[in-house]
């Protein structure tokens, strides 16, 4: 694809222009400019060419973003235009709501939670949203078998870190982790931690 | 205080700085060097050193932080050196889950959920690990009765912009927003926004 090293800030804004165009009737206004898209993404309008300017032109100077061609593009961009297989690592009431949560909202995205994963002999063999829970035993295996590239981590346990290498082992590219602890990976792996309790804490700044 | 603004990214790495500061044991070593600090938040001693130059010196040259004064100062700084009182809209799945991991967690940090809110008959008056969930028609009265200063999100409702509008004058001073949508709020107030599909699309980028 030729491009520069994106920045992670500027890849996490992409699904948000993404949705917006998604909201939009291209059957009322075909076009938007950078402007008005700015607005209803609550940033500037030189930030959403500035971001879009990475990965090559989207617009033409004074006439603005054809919506269609835009989300497509956006689509290739962030590999939404194909099937992503995600599995979720821990059964519990976190890890429940997310599935619940995300398999209510996927209308329009190609993400889909195929697996979950557990310890407890209650839970496994069961299935949460449709989706069924294995045995973290075969962790390896399922993800093999099912092309899982992206998981969710929602479990509290010691051995985080030997369950993510197994899972980047078997294939796994990305993480989202609700576990509060530091983890490592490689430099060709993407993780990224979404801690309640950190988040509520820097908020208090702000009281 | 006579700070200068603090980016908000700076902000949100102190809870970490304060979470790794609270797991060592003063009594095995009573200071840490910005070296140490950094890999075990994973991070690097420059950043660490800018980030706590903000505040004023921290640490002396070459000999580095008194862990015991430094996890005071930033409880101080980020005002968990008292309590603040946090309430959560939409006792659904995700908001049911949060209490409960966030009750489970709660150690060493003020921060207390006081009260849920619903529009569920079914819900109202119950209690959710310990919390009542009150009508959310009593919000209002419910925030300056209990001092509420930080509120979750966590309800997908259409009149979202509405229910913070209520919150902020009723007293509220930041959000951690789970809800899907934009939402406007002033400038001394503090909005975050956490949303599992963006998260999700975003790393697809990765994948």
């Amino acid at each position: 694809m030729n491009q520069r090293k994106v920045p992670d800030v500027v890849i996490r804004r992409l699904p948000l222009y993404l949705r917006t165009l998604e909201i939009l009737d291209p059957d009322e206004a075909p076009i938007i400019s950078s402007e008005q898209l700015a607005k209803l993404v609550g940033t500037s309008s030189g930030q959403v060419r500035k971001d879009l300017s990475y990965f090559g032109v989207f617009g033409k100077q004074g006439v603005g973003y054809q919506i269609i061609s835009m989300r497509m593009e956006l689509r290739r961009i962030l590999k939404l235009d194909q099937e992503i297989r995600v599995g979720l690592i821990g059964a519990g009431n976190l890890g429940a709501a997310l599935v619940r949560y995300h398999q209510k909202n996927r209308v329009h995205q190609p993400l889909e939670i195929v697996a979950l994963f557990d310890v407890d002999d209650k839970k496994i063999g069961r299935k949460i949203a449709d989706v069924e829970v294995f045995d973290i035993g075969k962790l390896s295996s399922i993800i093999r078998n099912l092309d899982i590239k992206m998981m969710i981590l929602t479990f509290p346990a010691a051995n985080v870190q030997q369950v993510v290498d197994i899972c980047i082992a078997s294939g796994v590219k990305s993480f989202l982790n609700f576990v509060p602890v530091s983890l490592k990976v490689p430099a060709e792996v993407k993780l990224r931690t979404s801690d309640v309790t950190l988040e509520l804490q820097s908020l208090a700044y702000y009281t």
